[in-house]
C-alpha cells in the first residue's frame, strides 16, 4: 500500500467536478494528505495503557446533505470542533469498529479479516440511519493509514496497534430524526499492549441479571457506541465486589432476575464460550456460545473462534496442543445459568473464555452467581479449576495461539490476515 | 433573577483559592459572562421548526479530575472543541433534559416544574456514571440565561423557547469504561412553536413489536441519548407506511412478536395514555398509562397528567371542559395491544394521546397493529373517532388546556410555574 502515491495522485485537496462521478461517494482516490510539521516520540511499550496514546495522524471525512461524502483526508491528530445540538452528543447515533494492526515477521504491518469489520460498520451505520459508505474505499483509506504509521506497531509479541473507526451523526438540530444527512467519519489509532496485564491470568465475571445489556429487538447485535455506557455503573458494582467483568444475563419479562432460567449473553464487552466435555468415555468437547439472536454482538474474533473449532474437528486446521484426537464440536446455542449449574455439578464445566478483538482470548476462572444485590459471604461461584497450572485451558491457549499465529502473519489460514 | 447582578459578582472570571469551597462543586455564583458582539436577528415565529435556530448564548461548565467543575460560563452560542477518542461519541455516556420558558401574561418568562427536570438530569447522569452536580445551582444558571434570552420567547399562544440541558463524557480514552471525571455540562435553547404544525391535529400510530425501544433492566427509565437513535430506523419506516409516530411495544422472549400479549409502553418519544369508558351506565373514565417499571420515561407532563385527572375527580381542580360529575380515574397499569383490542370491540376506547414537554398533549387517532411486515391492506387499525369533531377529545382537551393554562402562569396550580 503506497500512501505517498495515493497521496501524490491528488494531494492538493482539489477535485474536479466530474459529472460522471455519482454525488457523494466515498472516493479513496481524492485522499488529501496534511503532514504533521512534527512527530510525537513513541512512548516505551510498557507505558502503554490501552487506547490513552494516540499516533500522529488521523482519517477524517465528512458527510453533507449538499455534497455527500467529501474527499478524505489523512491529517495531524486533533480535535473535532462541531455544533452543540448535533445528534451524537444528544441521540446518539454513534456508531465504531475496533481493529488492530500486527507487526508481522517480514516487519510489515497485517490486519485481521479487515473486511468483517467493514461489513458490520456498514451495517451498524445502517442501524442507526446514518448515511452509507463505500466499505472498499474506506478500508482502502485504513491501509494508507496503517502503512503511514506502521512505526507505533511495538515490535514485541502481544502488542498492536489499535485502530478506531467512528461515524458519528452530526445533523445540529433537535428534532428527534435521524441524522441521515449529516455525519462525520474518521479513524484514530492507538498503539496497544495486551488488554489485560497478563493474557494468562483468569478472568473474574460476576453474573448480573438485573441489569440487561441487549434484548431481543434491541441493538446488542450492532456496533454501537450507544450499547457500552449502560454498562458502566455495573461494570464499577462489578469491580467493587471483586470481579473483573460482568456477565451480561438475559431474563424473561416475568419472574425474578437472577434465576437459573436467565440467559448468558456477553462477558463485559467480549463474546462468550463454554468447553463442556461430553458424558461418553471420550476427551471430546463441546463449545457453546450464544447465537446471534440480536442480542449478541457478531464478533471477528467470535466467527474466527467457530470456525478454528470446526477446521480442528474435520482436521483441517489442528489447534495448538489440542491433540487431534480430541474433537472439538462447536454450537452456537442458548446456554442459561442453569445449565452452567448442571454441567458443573456433572463436573462437564471444562473452560470458559471471553473473546474479542481487544483480548483475543481471556480466560476465565471463576463466575459468581445471584446478582448485585447478594451479600459476599453467601454467594455462590462456579470455578473453572486451572488444571495444568497454565492459566488458559487447553482449548483456550490452542484458539489463543492460532488467532495470534494468523494476525501476526506466521500462519497462514484462508485469506483471514491481510498485508497493508 | 438579575443576570447581571451575578455576572458583575464575579464577572472576570477569577476565582480566589478558597480552601474552605469543596473541591469540584457547581457554584452558581462563580458564573462568567461573555458578552456577544452582536446579537442574532429572531426569526418570524412561522419560520421555527422546532431545534432549528438558537439563540445568541450559551451556558458551559466542564468537569475535570483536577478541579471538579469549572465556573460556569455563559458565551456566545458556538461549537464545542473535543478529542475524538471522547467516550460521547465513542460510547454514548450523554444525558439531556427537554424543558421550556413560557411567557406570562406579565411578560416574564416562566418555567415549568424545572426541579423535576433538574432531579431526573442528575439521576440520568448517575445512571451512565457521569460525573454529579448541584441541581440548584443548575437552576439558579438556566433561569439567568432564560432571563437574559428572553427576547427569543415569541409573544405567541402556543410558542416558547426550548431548553435543552445537556451533559456528555469527555474521557479522551478508548478503554471501555466511566467517564466519571470528565464531562460537559451545557444548557442551549430554541425558540419553539408548537411540534406538530396543528396542535388539535390528530397524529397515527404504527404499533411496532420487532423493534423494541426499552426492556426491563435496560434504560428506559432515564432520559439518556443513547434511547433516541434506535429508534430513528422504525419512525423512518413507520413514516413511509404512512403513520405519524411509532407506538413502542415489549414483547416477552418466547414467541412473535406483535402479539395481542405485547405491552404498550411509549408513543414515539411521548408518554402514552388511553381513556377507557366504564362499563357502567355513567359517563366516568379510567385513564390508563403505562407503569413506571424501568421502561417507560417518568415524564414530567405524565405526571402532571396523571395529577390533574386525580385533581379533577377529587373536584380539587376541575379540568376545563369536563363536567365536575364526570369522574376521570387514572391508572398506572400495564396496557397490551390485547386490551386496546378488547375495549375497542366492547366500545369503551374512547381516547389516546401522547404526553411530553415538546407536544404538551397530542390526541392520537388511530394505531395501525400487526408491526413493520404486514402488508397496508391487510392491516387492522384501532380508530378513535372525532365524536365531537374538535381533533382532540374531551379529556385531552381538559389536560392541554390546563397544562398550557398552568405553564404561561394564567392559572395557578400548586407552585408548578416558576417565573425566572
Amino acid at each position: 500500500m503506497a500512501i505517498k502515491k495515493t497521496a501524490a495522485t491528488n494531494g492538493n485537496g482539489i477535485t474536479l467536478n466530474d459529472s460522471r462521478t455519482k454525488l457523494g461517494e466515498l472516493d479513496a482516490s481524492k485522499l488529501i494528505f496534511t503532514e504533521c510539521k512534527t512527530l510525537k516520540a513513541v512512548p516505551p511499550p510498557e507505558q502503554l495503557k490501552f487506547g490513552n496514546v494516540k499516533t500522529d495522524y488521523m482519517l477524517v471525512t465528512e458527510y453533507t446533505p449538499q455534497a455527500g461524502w467529501s474527499a478524505p483526508e489523512i491529517k495531524p491528530y486533533g480535535p473535532l470542533s462541531l455544533d452543540p445540538a448535533c445528534s451524537c452528543f444528544q441521540y446518539c447515533p454513534n456508531v465504531f469498529e475496533g481493529m488492530k494492526a500486527y507487526r508481522g515477521p517480514d516487519g510489515k504491518p497485517r490486519l485481521f479479516r479487515p473486511e468483517k469489520n467493514m461489513e458490520r460498520l456498514a451495517r451498524s451505520a445502517e442501524r442507526v440511519a446514518l448515511p452509507g459508505f463505500d466499505t472498499d474505499a474506506l478500508l482502502i483509506l485504513i491501509r494508507c493509514l496503517v502503512a503511514l504509521e506502521s512505526r507505533w506497531i511495538p515490535d514485541i509479541p502481544g502488542y498492536s496497534m489499535y485502530i478506531r473507526p467512528t461515524i458519528i451523526g452530526t445533523r445540529p438540530a433537535l428534532g428527534v430524526a435521524a441524522s441521515d444527512q449529516n455525519a462525520l467519519l474518521y479513524v484514530i489509532m492507538c498503539p496497544t499492549g495486551p488488554y489485560f496485564r497478563d493474557a494468562t491470568k483468569r478472568i473474574s465475571l460476576l453474573a448480573v441479571g438485573e441489569h440487561v445489556r441487549a434484548w431481543p429487538g434491541g441493538t446488542g447485535g450492532h456496533k454501537l457506541g450507544l450499547n457500552y455506557a449502560p454498562g458502566f455503573l455495573v461494570q464499577k458494582a462489578a469491580l467493587e465486589k471483586g470481579y473483573d467483568q460482568v456477565l451480561w444475563l438475559l431474563p424473561g419479562l416475568e419472574g425474578e432476575a437472577n434465576g437459573e432460567g436467565d440467559r448468558v449473553t456477553e462477558a463485559g464487552a467480549m463474546n462468550f464460550f463454554v468447553v463442556v466435555r461430553r458424558s461418553d468415555s471420550s476427551d471430546d468437547v463441546d463449545v457453546f456460545t450464544p447465537p446471534l439472536d440480536g442480542t449478541i454482538l457478531p464478533g471477528v474474533t467470535r466467527s474466527s473462534c467457530l470456525a478454528l473449532l470446526a477446521a480442528h474437528n474435520s482436521g483441517r486446521f489442528p489447534l495448538p496442543g489440542v491433540s487431534r484426537e480430541r474433537k472439538t464440536h462447536p454450537h452456537e446455542s442458548v446456554i442459561t445459568i442453569g445449565d452452567l449449574i448442571r454441567w458443573a455439578k456433572e463436573g462437564r464445566l471444562v473452560e470458559a473464555f471471553g473473546v474479542g478483538t481487544a483480548v483475543a482470548v481471556a480466560p476465565i476462572g471463576k463466575i459468581g452467581l445471584g446478582g448485585l444485590d447478594v451479600g459476599e459471604e453467601r454467594r455462590d461461584e462456579l470455578l473453572f479449576p486451572d488444571i495444568e497450572g497454565l492459566g488458559m485451558g487447553q482449548i483456550a491457549r490452542g484458539l489463543y495461539d492460532a488467532i495470534t499465529s494468523i494476525q501476526t502473519g506466521r500462519v497462514a489460514y484462508d485469506k483471514w490476515s491481510v498485508a497493508c
